[in-house]
């Protein structure tokens, strides 16, 4: 609960995760409208009660009007388009998104000249479903949501984005964009990437192989089972990031690989691995309570803490 | 539920795997008991009222005075000792396993000259948990249970193998051990490789990696959180086989680096990832109704039956 008036907010692209946050949104007393390009996906959503259209210059009109704060939640590849419709319609307003990848989203946000009121953001939950069917306003629930300190970034917007975050009952992990890149090509990349090849190793194997699988290939490949398309437009635009811990995980594969061919022994490897899962097993987060968006040097104060594992659970 | 008698189940080894056998086949209506190496394992399960000790004389000569079906749940380092023992003690009785590799195992108990009434086994179920405080009789509820079809092996044996393993609430895939342990690399050792790599990719990211880790981590590291020297026993007595899948999963990974350097994509990798998964999603196991062990040709025409998907559900 804040005690602040809430801005309204426009939704642009309501598949699972922007549908999910204009449910959460109004469940948490936001006035919420959004858009969506396909008008069955609008309708889909209108007749859950909520007010989504395809007309992007009366929806973002309203924005306008409202002097709403505009959530981008359209995949990269759809960035481009929607911005010059927000440049144009309300070049105004407070913007933030919900693309996986950071750096390059605010390089389009300021191409466009958008940077102004803009907070980049990324809230860490998702499934292998999409679209309006699949949306829930509880996806953010005890999630964490990244929300950019960036040099040059406003401390009234990002205070008013990283509000959403809270409301929407995420916790908030203040990142720079460039090392918020690097991080999710490690954790939310990679792990795509390992499972696309686990499954296409597995089916390799046949009928028998796919019937005497269990829960081990089941857990392993549950991400590639998402969309092609979202997974590419998910990890393409990090490919530098990507590229680098992709490299990380081959050399580690290959001297497995090595070491079992050599000595018949994984013992590196699954100690290292053993320990890795056990660093995140006992990963605690911890409350940021000393630092406030507009003090003196929040930003790098902010971009510190949330590098040693800090999250914001609360702005009052 | 079989209208034949049921033999006595010796099992000798009460960690996850065995203890959960122990417990399936005493709700099955078998009489049961076992065998474990720590004395504080053994107290565990007799105070779960399981008659489990720790003398293996005392309980193998008991196996050989019931004429029992022994079964195996020591991880392969352990072998070598318990054959040893069970030459010793009860050398005529029946003899299955549920150690994951297959080929090794069979010329372990050949070379201990306990083949004439053995036949190799291997449920399709576990999680990250270990010893007795993790056993259910409900692991193989609708589990896949490989049941060897080697050439040499008896009817008789091999049918209270499979019996067993259905009324554990398995289904029954009969196969090759070689095949087995191939097919097994893909689905089971090469998902534990994976995941140790990712793991300790992921905690090399620090605090702010771990902190931003969701869904597709957690899930893709979930087996790293087994202990090492039990992923070492399972994987390591089958080098040779997931060398080669190893092999493989390298070749696809650099593939899809090399195209994201190059290209900025990775289409192929995301649709065939995506076809694997599709491939798993959508299999089905087919009911093997038409065989009956000690058939002519039964061995050959059960691993080509189970070979293209085909499991045993009943043997009335």
């Amino acid at each position: 609960m804040t005690g602040h008036r809430k801005p309204a907010v426009c939704v642009l692209g309501t598949g699972l995760i922007g549908g999910s946050i204009l449910r959460a949104a109004a469940a948490a007393g936001y006035e919420v409208w959004g858009f969506n390009r396909s008008e069955a996906g609008a309708r889909a959503a209108r007749d859950d009660g909520f007010d989504v259209r395809s007309d992007i210059a009366a929806v973002l009109g309203r924005a306008a009007d409202a002097d709403a704060l505009i959530v981008v939640g359209v995949p990269m590849p759809a960035l481009d388009a929607i911005l010059s419709d927000v440049r144009t319609f309300a070049p105004r307003c407070a913007l933030t998104d919900v693309v996986s990848v950071k750096a390059p989203v605010a390089e389009t946000v300021h191409r466009h000249e958008l940077g102004d009121r803009f907070v980049g953001g990324h809230p860490m939950a998702g499934t292998s479903e999409s679209g309006w069917a699949a949306t829930t306003p509880d996806l953010f629930k005890g999630a964490a949501w990244a929300v950019s300190v960036d040099p040059g970034v406003h401390a009234e917007t990002w205070t008013q984005v990283a509000r959403l975050a809270l409301d929407c009952g995420a916790v908030v992990v203040p990142v720079r964009s460039a090392e918020h890149d690097r991080a999710v090509a490690r954790i939310s990349h990679l792990p795509h990437i390992l499972a696309e090849a686990l499954a296409i190793t597995g089916a390799g194997g046949g009928a028998l192989a796919l019937g005497l699988a269990a829960g081990s290939f089941r857990d392993g490949t549950r991400v590639a089972a998402t969309a092609p398309e979202l997974v590419r437009a998910i990890c393409e635009p990090n490919a530098e990031a990507l590229g680098e811990v992709l490299d990380d995980a081959l050399r580690i594969l290959t001297a497995a690989r090595d070491s079992l061919r050599d000595t018949d022994s994984i013992a590196q490897l699954t100690e290292a691995g053993h320990d890795g899962r056990n660093d995140y097993d006992t990963f605690r987060r911890w409350a940021i309570t000393d630092l406030r968006p507009g003090d003196q040097e929040w930003l790098a104060k902010l971009a510190e803490a949330g590098r040693r594992g800090g999250v914001i659970e609360s702005l009052d």
